[in-house]
């Protein structure tokens, strides 16, 4: 059995793309990036390849003012164009720690005056949370210091806080901006079982991945979601002739568009607007799929912390032609 | 029986409040009205009434143009005090027509210009698409002119676009405004089994309702769910001494907070800090809440077409305190 | 000699629209109301009326908490229908007591939170400061508790912070809203010689005025400028058959439209569109008056305290065709 | 005379820094960058330094869709370090070709939908405007070709629309962004006779300049100025150990701070509580700061239409104290 096929079996997987040769590759990294920019690839893939490996680890996750690892990537997808749509299905997302660190921070946050939100009241406080994780029973749980209730558990949901490409041009942007390259969408709905499509600006599409979140509430709203590194096996694919302005997200339910910006409405508009787009492409006309969304979309507020905000915009697939 | 002992019977709820007295009232109304604001009440009520009803239907529903029939109201809550909250219980919202009209509209409408979003651009062209409804097997069906599949039926989720009170003070706004008044928030969470819990801003609270959605995209994003009229049956009710800023929900799932305002960042951050204050009261510290919400918050941007923007922030209540 | 021609006289005016019957009407306001909205008039005018007045003075000029006295208004003005253009020149407005008070408080202002852009920080403290007024110098001078200099004098420009005409249909409006209305724009633009055109809504217009500043910074930012009372001389007229959306001012120096909205940039855009069409009434092409903006607009943050945010757009009269 | 005299000479202006040895560098630049960020410098050049030179020019102003030429620089400025304050003064600003260029586009500006402001309206249509420039007379005119009036003639006034460091880490962002590095602020305020303080992220600084618009109206509401080649002369120098976290702009009436951020408040925002910052090295207490800016602010939107807007918030110099 080839290796990629064993990937499959264990993983409960139809083959993916079993028509053409399908390449499973491991790798360990060992140096994290600050920026999603065109940069010397770390490996070079072909599409039709399953990426076995793991996002950093560091002392973020460790200790209090720990600088953060870094993205893992660049990897250079084989005959990548910007003609081209990259497909990054997640296969696996898992904890490989059984701590994760969120915080409450004075200088960064959705509900808080913070350097962009900049106001004359005083900071909040920042305090720091630990939270140990166990992935047997998939649960996380942290003391609550000012609280009635001692502690807390929730269940865990991980997922990729950063899948990218890199920018237009010669732009960097540093690991928390998203944008219509991906970056830090930090949207919980990538996660096992979702693919994700990208726009290629590079040849090559230069892909990175990073920043675990063992869980992370919708709005991410105090900064942070439980921060961790993962074991992930991506499944990284090209459809190529395909051409898309914003990433794109499916699972078993929704076809959904991760838009960012600021403010808020207008990654909320690049998303919806992007979903009529996706929409036509299915037959829908472009007022019909207006007039659709207005009775069916659903929505999330994956962020309001980052640079820009991430809203993700969906329409269930029950919905759409057979 | 009681008559609304046999209504709770009926709909298969425990009967609610039982050791009060309890009222139950029916009431067809005959004027609606533009505004939320304090006029001479329809009916007076007590604390601890089931009122049958049902929204005004009207010319709005049935050709275009038509106006819109307004909200039914005021109801003059006995004993209502500006330091008790109001309790407004879904017990039912079913459209009672077979007919259900939603529009696309150059002149209102989430992604594109309008007269709030004034720009240069030719606005873009109206359309209107009747639905059928079929109450019985609970689907809406109407056809889309301009796409490969002609016709598209959804299943109903019957929801109640409007319930306030009167603004503070002697303010009057019309009936497309939400805010801490509750008012035209178009939260589809505003459904059977919902309920709403409002701030009392005059003696008496003056309760109003609304714009029945056979169904509303989360977003409400092309400017009106399927506009119909609806059967109707609130449980209305009290809670001396509680004060709230803003519209608070409730159902089996979530406590929720609907925020209104522009940008929608602000209606986003009411919703969450008035939820932070919600956990206080359920005795989590502040920045317990808000580390809390980071990683367990869930969230709907209700609407982006209204005067204020609304945003549902939700918290599970599994995760609450026994 | 007429009385009008007398006040023309002894302002330095040319006597105005000399060839229709002026009036001069002397009134004393003995109440001010809270909203902007369709009441009984206080009095009936006639186009073309020199009116003679001053704006409510009250406890809020004079001690902390202290309630606003209200809107002066509303009055009739005959024979304006929702086809005209409401006329009202600033002939004077003066302080005519020697304090005004300016607050920094916890619960309003735009470099903070409060209670629209509701946040986590704690609120600011609050803070009040008494300007002694010399309106023989034409300055104001306050202490500055904190700073190195122990107080300042600054020299006035008197403004009226609210002109207004009622809104549509039923709303009624607080008198901290601006809108299409005008009403609380706060725009130092409104000063003597300054012209406000406003749209009509309502038979007879329904005029307010209040909130007199003897200065107000742009933006009005830490959330009053200095308030006091103010005597005031309008000249109330009518264009009959003209119809605008949203309140015009002209001085000697510029024509502008004061937009006012949330998010900030909508005000922008409001105004701005707005002041295009304006140019196409004087002949220039639609993106002629666009491009033509884009070198010479200038604009004034009025306010980011408001309900709704005003910003003034401008054109210069010496561009404007002969 | 030694070169720097002869140039303050020429200028009219007093010999700046004169106690320290002043350099006087003519540079041609060969080649313009897309972005800002750390790269090999073009120039190493000594604090207190007369640099003069020019922006690029090219394709961009004599054909429409020509390439821009990108930015100037880097110059590398001795002992610059990130707790130092780079001082740039502009000394000389001027069209040096006879033709400038102006687009209305339908990919971007501020009054319609663009890539940021993603919508479902048509795009606006594209034209190009050739404003021929007159710099003796100094005035620039074009033809308007759907207005009653044929041409316009209007009076230059010459400014920079990028004066920039490298930004923060390994970020490198596109020409059109402004930020706390200064960037494409593109404010009508930098002009001859301005001063421009910005922070310093590097050793070195890495100084950049370009985007010469020979005029520009507040708002930059079409998407540009009048845009041009320029002869440029720059007094760059250095405080030492004085550090500042957004660009610094001072003229003979104010102080003044370009705060740049999406949404339009934020940028307003940032803007003025630098600006309060700034009061306090004044010896302005933080609240007598804010509260005296709420009466003599002034502001301007410089630009509505980058990736980030930028607004300008001043104080009068001639409220600081002696």
């Amino acid at each position: 059995m080839r290796p990629s096929l064993l990937v499959a079996a264990l993983l409960g997987l139809t083959p993916i793309a079993s028509a053409r040769s399908q390449d499973t590759v491991r790798f360990t990294p060992t140096v994290g990036h600050p920026t999603f920019a065109v940069r010397e690839p770390v490996l070079r893939i072909k599409p039709n390849t399953v990426l076995i490996s793991n996002t950093m680890h560091g002392a973020y996750y460790t200790r209090e003012g720990g600088p953060f690892p870094g993205e893992v990537g660049p990897f250079y997808v084989e005959g990548a164009t910007t003609n081209d749509m990259l497909v990054v299905r997640i296969i696996r997302v898992m904890p490989n720690t059984g701590l994760a660190a969120a915080n409450v921070s004075g200088g960064f946050g959705g509900l808080q005056s913070d350097s962009r939100l900049r106001l004359l009241n005083e900071p909040i406080p920042s305090r720091r949370y630990l939270w140990e994780l166990d992935t047997t029973r998939m649960v996380g749980r942290t003391t609550l210091p000012d609280s009635r209730q001692q502690s807390i558990e929730i269940d865990l949901k991980p997922m990729l806080g950063r899948v990218a490409v890199a920018p237009r041009g010669q732009e960097a942007f540093g690991g928390l901006w998203p944008g219509d390259f991906g970056g830090n969408m930090d949207a919980p709905e990538v996660r096992e079982g979702t693919t994700v499509y990208l726009p290629v600006f590079h040849e090559g599409a230069y892909l990175y991945f990073g920043d675990g979140h063992a869980r992370q509430g919708e709005g991410e709203v105090a900064g942070t979601g439980l921060e961790t590194s993962m074991s992930v096996i991506l499944h990284v694919d090209l459809v190529k002739g395909k051409r898309i302005d914003w990433p794109r997200l499916e699972d078993a339910q929704h076809i959904m568009v991760a838009g960012s910006g600021r403010p808020l409405i207008d990654a909320f508009r690049i998303a919806h607007v992007e979903l009529v787009e996706w929409l036509q492409e299915y037959g829908f006309g472009k007022w019909d799929a207006y007039a659709l969304l207005g009775q069916v979309a659903e929505n999330t507020v994956a962020n309001v912390v980052d640079p820009a905000y991430t809203v993700v915009a969906k329409f269930p697939k029950r919905f759409l032609p057979r």
